[in-house]
């Protein structure tokens, strides 16, 4: 099953995918889905209102989520081929809610960062609250997943020793188009890719994730309770344009194409904020 | 005007704080009262029903703010006896809502962590949204202040580079009593101290911050949108028991008094977790 948040006028709703059709869950996003404790059922057996696949306007897949938790350091290979042991601990930051954008909006390249970079992730969406989880809790309790790409201000994220600023600017933060459900999307190994202007930068397997997506909500969940509709991007595999000679950053109309095979695709054109 | 969010049964409301009563002003909580355009008048002129003084139960001050941003290495004195030069720019890390509770409720000490740790901090309210703020702008849109203690698990902490992980366990971060307007708050010095079992283990004036205020709302600001009900904290002093030789933590028990001469006081007993 895939679910989304889509624009209508002035307001969002939640839908179900259909092979021919959105249809409508009777909620504002899919966070508030989310929170119905039998989401599952209800989201399949939805028959609302309807919408031609060709003409919808994906928000953020989320819109508020309580928590939206960002892993650093995460992909295998590329920490060994940076000459780095293998962390005992996930590397957690935040990002707050205002840095989304949908999957096929404009990313914003602020007018404070000359040096705007990406990081194609995989999303973690969680489907119900979650505590001191152990492994197969921490399984039962995620949605599904998406996709995210974790752009950042490099400058601004090196400005001092925590890299939160960096990571949460307004309008930076692709997530989408859709929501697939845990039953529905590959488990083990999917290729993730990142490419600008056509040109791949970024090329992975989700299966090379240190610390995979059970192992991620059970770690947090010792932590605090995560709630239906939070976030765990899950970090980026190596390519990123910082680390290239010399760098690289996103340009005003580069082309940001964010993809997982079998979850989804964000396309997003990037534009320089003017002030 | 001091304002703030009490547990009546079930729910919350929030009141200003009268010498005589509390009435309440007909929302769930601070968040909602700030996010009113008029929230200074119709907070003043609120003639609701009201509640005798000695009985309030204080909920956190806010409950579900879009954001908590948390600022490090931010007292001058501090960072000068440690031998560091002042920073150019803020460290700024975040906090979710759910590791907030009320002025007295307990603080919990997570069976997860051996090396709970205290932080009194100026806490910032913002009042109204705020984007590239200017500092005159950024100082207009501070709804007022409070007290926070930013109770940390050191050993989560310094698991890894980012602090996020030991700076957001459930219910360890006291927050309130009450908002002070900023009208009435003082405005360039005040005592702000720290007691653990009544000894005195922090004390600093929030004159001696390097970055104030209006200066954080303006740099935040300039990252992304601040609104109605955001908290910033401003930092803590020396003093903190993960500095001592040997280290002091919190423990079962232990009663932690966060005041700011001015503004107000928490005072919460400390609570190990059973698991």
């Amino acid at each position: 099953m895939r679910l989304a948040t889509i624009r209508v006028g002035d307001t969002t709703r939640a839908v179900r995918l259909d092979a021919d059709a959105a249809v409508e869950l009777g909620a504002a996003d899919l966070v508030e889905v989310l929170r119905r404790p039998d989401w599952r059922t209800s989201a399949r057996e939805a028959d609302g209102p309807s919408h031609s696949l060709g003409t919808l306007d994906y928000a953020p897949l989320v819109l508020a989520p309580e928590k939206i938790f960002c892993v650093g350091l995460n992909y295998r290979n590329h920490i060994l081929e940076m000459g780095r042991t293998l962390p005992e601990h996930p590397t957690l930051f935040a990002k707050f809610s205002r840095a989304l954008v949908g999957a096929y909006d404009d990313v914003v390249l602020p007018a404070a960062s000359g040096e705007m970079d990406w990081e194609a992730e995989l999303a973690v969406v969680i489907g119900a609250p979650v505590r001191n989880a152990d492994p197969a809790e921490a399984r039962a309790a995620i949605g599904g997943y998406t996709v995210l790409n974790d752009v950042t201000a490099r400058d601004w994220q090196y400005r001092t020793l925590q890299w939160l600023q960096g990571k949460t600017f307004e309008a930076t933060t692709p997530i989408g188009p859709w929501l697939v459900t845990d039953d529905e999307a590959p488990a083990e190994s999917a290729e993730l890719s990142c490419e600008v202007d056509g040109e791949t930068v970024q090329r992975a397997d989700i299966g090379d994730l240190v610390f995979g997506p059970a192992e991620l909500v059970s770690y947090i969940s010792r932590i605090v309770t995560l709630m239906p509709g939070d976030v765990i991007a899950t970090g980026t595999p190596g390519g990123v344009g910082h680390a290239r000679k010399p760098p690289r950053y996103l340009a005003d109309g580069s082309v940001l194409t964010t993809r997982i095979a079998g979850i989804g695709e964000c396309r997003n054109i990037c534009r320089q904020e003017v002030r």
